[in-house]
């Protein structure tokens, strides 16, 4: 039993998708979530700068006495997850893995679409390990950065939105793909819109598959937190906390965010 | 007289309604563009780095042997204009001194809406300078972030860019603004969508006012290349030069596109 919180972090709004599968499963744990909503989006940044952008964010993590590191962040996963694992020394669980098993899970999947910020998709993390598995999947993938701004601009669910929705899905639905795994933890937050867009397509969402793999990594080391009360959670952003508040409280119970300034 | 190229920076795209105007009226001037593509958005940057990326960019220019430096983007003058005049021995131009200029060269206006990016909004180098000349002006200042994504994306003159402007501009045609300042380099782009939205309010682009400032410059130098046949434009970037080009050539002349690694 071990009662320290977990870390939880992301570039900005988008892992909150994860923090809220987090708590479905895990309600007892304390989390601490950090975004660093000065410097989002990470998605069109080079490599070096986004680990070291996460190596700052993890350090500030690490001073709250977490247990454990949760990276709910496709890009932070995708260009930086050994860099961060070689410098910590707790466990990390990124969200890419969970998104592959998520894939793994769905039967019947020819022609995958997936979407994702400029760097996951170039960084060939996703489709170098789904071809892994399964050399015959045929996999469309496209990167869609406007619906990260989208997100954060707090704009989800308009118009606007359905028209970029609309835009980035016009090939892929006339490759006829079979499923659309949303590679980015923004995306969820306009799920809806997604699903009418490519109508019978099946999304796959990895955030409740990372959820799973954390409460296994929990029981692995043994630093489950059984109180018997449920744990909280505690925000801190880059940015404005006010603004934070303002798009996060659609998506998770959100009481008080915290501006901290890291890293420069 | 001096036929060595004048260098022309920017973070994207938007420069290229600076470099327009600098061709118009200025045609024997050989330039050197560069676009640090790769890294824009700049606009929500914090200070420091938006500092750093810039004199990495002025330092490849300067290795083009330039003889002057034209710094198209509101946000970097906005925020590194004094630290790149300390750190090279050429003169150099920035945007907002002639964008202020602009807005005094414009009668009667008592209400001016000013849009940019965070970064020039936040640092309020603009509103500063015309409160100094002008301490009735009322002045609303609106951050319009996805204004850019959407120009660097290509999307420009379409439905989705028309309902982004009027979300963005909702407000202040409330406030009925006499004049608004496209005080992003990147918006002329959209300016007819823009004179569409606000309708009888006057535009000002301070783009045409910094190639007046360029000739005074050159001609206060006596650096002016007064050559018989016109001058040629180089063109660099830190990411896709198909990208750059496709859109690019809406806006000026261009043939060839190089991709360059600074910085990173």
């Amino acid at each position: 039993m071990d009662t320290r919180p977990i870390g939880v972090f992301d570039s900005g709004i988008g892992g909150v998708t994860v923090l809220k599968e987090i708590r479905k499963l895990l309600p007892k744990e304390n989390i601490v979530y950090y975004a660093d909503t000065a410097r989002v989006p990470y998605g069109p940044r080079p490599a070096g700068e986004i680990q070291e952008f996460s190596l700052e964010a993890v350090n500030f993590l690490l001073k709250k006495d977490i247990k454990l590191l949760v990276i709910a962040c496709n890009t932070v996963t995708a260009v930086a997850f050994d860099y961060i694992v070689e410098n910590v020394d707790i466990p990390v669980i990124g969200v890419i893995e969970p998104g592959v098993r998520a894939v793994r899970n769905t039967k019947d999947i020819k022609r995958l679409g997936l979407i994702a910020t400029k760097a996951t998709v170039d960084s060939n993390a996703y489709q170098n390990r789904l071809k892994s598995q399964n050399d015959d999947l045929i996999i469309n993938a496209k990167a869609c950065p406007m619906l990260v701004s989208i997100v954060e601009e707090g704009w989800a669910d308009t118009e606007i939105s359905k028209l970029i929705v609309e835009r980035y899905l016009e090939n892929m639905k006339k490759d006829n793909i079979d499923a659309l795994i949303l590679a980015c933890t923004h995306f969820p937050v306009l799920r809806n819109q997604i699903e009418e867009c490519v109508e019978d397509v099946r999304i796959i969402d990895p955030a409740e598959e990372t959820a799973l793999e954390l409460e296994k990594v929990l029981k692995a080391y043994n630093i489950l937190n059984e109180s018997e009360t449920d744990g909280e959670v505690e925000f801190y952003v880059s940015d404005s906390a006010e603004k934070f508040k303002s798009i996060a409280k659609n998506l998770v119970e959100i009481d008080r965010v915290d501006e901290v300034e890291i890293g420069y």
